[in-house]
């Protein structure tokens, strides 16, 4: 009777502490502006359908917040993933392309994972991207520049689009913490979840191990199948790589095809009121393939595995990324924004049912900046006038399984890859959160530091 | 005493019939999307600052919706002012360019300010445009196309860029209720505030009489001086016309500028990768002459005066929009566009003032639909490579009061005038509102006929 007694109590204690766990989810959407709420909304439910982050009760705006790197007292209106994930993890407003530090000065940024680490909370990042791309390093590393991704990116590395920053100075060499890679490697956090393989292939800064070996020397188990995950031992730590680099998205259009520009007839050369306009043809979406050849997990899948790990007595913060919103629509690629915006509202599923089932737990849904997709009128208002009218930009005709015709443009440059926008973004939450003072945190509009702000009162750090 | 208990009585009375009386404030951003709104809150309150929407309980989203014309099963997922009003004065889907009409068989739409008056509540529609311009009209006119607005629009009359609808089934002769300006001049809204006086000296369709004349004979008193307005008898209905067609807008760039075009260097024409690129020089916004020059009045004393004519002891509704942001992003003035939501966010607090002096009054602010506008960054992410990179539409760099270069850009098309687009609209309100079984009707995304329902509800309707 008495084992049977402690059994009790002890289950009854355990419920007890369970109960006042508190839990975090920061579901991020890269660049998921309105335009490609509504974009996704359209194709996937219908013009008068819904989308599960319309069932959430506690709507809110951020504001996206920058500075001039030479002169951070300077505004800088438009972000990149680098300084706004840096002002959502520690509330640190940055310039682009910063990783957790500050602009000139570099000093590094406490970041909520480091914080909740310290409260002996398990921590976790999941990401369709690289795990070593932006939006999660922002949220564990501090380096110069997000280009700064392995071992050999450290030193006069120009990455894609970026500033170019010399991170000699966070070599571990010059008593930096190291690259993004290796900082993660090095790191506590309890589940590591996305893509990235090829930068833990290469070798340490100190060139004795690959940075795999030294993240399984600190304790990680790597799996690089999402079906290992269940036999990994739940206090271990959990390195999960599913893809050399960023995690192929689920969806593209019609053959691969993305938008297009519209062409004119010869006479239009002219004068713009003559000749005639032609407009890419419709698509359809469809199955990338390649994210079936790579067998990729779904992200719904990837956070549920992270939740089962992170679920325990103390309370956990996990950051959740659907990344490729952002990186389809720079490369004008619809319904691979689509596809990757229908991740993320399954993951938010998975993430209100844990909140359901487990309690005291926050669930916050937000983008980090705008991007360039718009929608625009299928046909443009002048057609009835027979004058050939078409978007400077690139677009895409996509045939929607409702019947209509949804027309996404893009135009914020001439380029290969479209630019970013500085719009406020959307956020959701499953519930309101107060201050010490009793007030209401989730306003009308918050900057990105109150949703650092936030997850810190939430979990009492 | 007993005159003086009769009196006090009598006050008492009065005084609950005030408290009883429910009043809604509907305030319309014509176009004002979250671009819109970020573009005025740098501009005017810089990056971390906040506009009054800010201040506000209760944020939403306002899904928009369209159907075509000649087949209404059919969606179409860009609107324009005139169907979008038209959902949200009487929560009727219809047709771009409809107003207060169902698409193809063009039935009539009640709308809320025909069930206020039913009710015997009193209304109002104060507009910076035309008050026969589609906003406003589709809160009290049923016609068959928004550029049927005087009686010599009805017939084959080709409205900037709508649809060409023949209107001559709406005209009096066959029955209907004549032009967008005589179902003003014979409507029984208490007050009419706006532009259009030029509509208003057209003759009636009978021809025996100028409209104004008309509207007098119906009741209205006539103002063309806001200052006018307190010698007005406040049980007359007031009709206020403040120019011939749309009120000039408060503010412009320097020396009258828009968004212009950049400019690539000989060079470029052979490879993309060559060259120099141009882009427009910096601007600053300022006061519009033609707005001082005009004496025109700003929005919120038009509100201001409205209200109090409109305050009784049964309730009224009142509808006051911004309707330039919209037409100022079609002609690429940023400036104008920001002046405009600057009159918007004073109108916001002269309603807030009001409700919180007469109490029971809810105030809704959103947009109709989407713009073009899309903050950019000032220069291209490939600049530090040297490639001659810029949007392929027309660009504004506006210097802010605080230093900073707010880039604005529109690319929906390359003619004269830009396109609407798809995207969801913000909404505010100053309070949540239940419907009958005690559920809120303003969740995360609200539909636009919701906004209808919302006032209805509100108003006991």
């Amino acid at each position: 009777m008495n084992i049977i007694k402690t059994l009790i109590s002890t289950a009854i204690l355990s419920l007890a502490a369970q109960a006042q766990a508190s839990n975090v989810i920061l579901i991020i959407g890269d660049g998921m502006d309105d335009q490609q709420i509504t974009a996704a909304r359209n194709y996937l439910h219908g013009a008068q359908g819904q989308t599960i982050l319309s069932t959430l009760p506690v709507r809110s705006a951020v504001q996206v917040l920058t500075v001039d790197e030479n002169n951070p007292q300077q505004v800088v209106y438009v972000a990149d993933s680098a300084n706004s994930a840096t002002a959502l993890a520690s509330g640190g407003i940055t310039s682009r392309g910063r990783i957790g530090t500050s602009a000139k000065d570099n000093v590094d940024f406490k970041t909520i994972i480091e914080m909740a680490q310290q409260a002996n909370l398990k921590t976790g990042l999941v990401s369709t991207a690289s795990i070593t791309d932006a939006t999660p390093a922002a949220f564990i590393a501090h380096v110069n520049n997000r280009g700064c991704q392995s071992p050999k990116h450290m030193v006069n590395f120009q990455s894609n689009g970026d500033r170019i920053i010399d991170c000699a100075s966070d070599t571990k060499q010059q008593g930096g913490e190291g690259s993004i890679a290796e900082q993660l490697a090095d790191s506590q956090v309890d589940v590591l979840l996305g893509g990235g393989l090829k930068y833990f292939k290469r070798d340490s800064e100190a060139g004795d191990m690959t940075l795999l070996a030294q993240s399984q020397k600190n304790g990680f188990e790597f799996i690089d199948s999402l079906n290992q995950a269940s036999s990994v031992d739940k206090n271990k730590k959990l390195l999960g790589l599913f893809a050399k680099g960023h995690l192929p998205v689920r969806m593209q259009g019609t053959d691969g095809r993305i938008a297009e520009k519209s062409s004119y007839s010869f006479l239009h050369f002219f004068h713009r009121y003559l000749g005639t306009v032609t407009h890419p043809e419709t698509m359809k979406c469809e199955s990338n393939p390649e994210f079936i050849k790579q067998k990729t997990p779904d992200l719904k899948d990837l956070t549920q595995v992270a939740l089962q790990r992170l679920n325990n007595e103390k309370g956990f913060f996990l950051m959740v990324e659907s990344a490729s919103i952002d990186k389809q629509s720079h490369t004008r690629n619809p319904c691979g924004s689509i596809g990757e915006a229908q991740q993320l509202f399954e993951t938010v599923q998975v993430a209100l049912d844990f909140a359901k089932q487990q309690g005291d737990t926050l669930v916050m849904i937000t983008a980090d900046h705008g991007q360039a997709a718009q929608i625009v009128p299928n046909g443009s208002m002048f057609d009835v006038y027979g004058v050939p009218v078409a978007s400077p930009g690139f677009t895409a005709r996509i045939e929607t399984p409702e019947g209509g015709v949804l027309s996404i443009n893009y135009a914020t440059n001439d380029f290969s890859y479209e630019e970013h926008t500085g719009v406020n973004v959307p956020f959701f939450a499953n519930q309101q959160v107060k201050n010490a003072q009793g007030e209401d945190m989730i306003t009308a509009l918050i900057k990105q530091p109150d949703v650092f702000e936030i997850s810190k009162t939430f979990l009492g750090l």
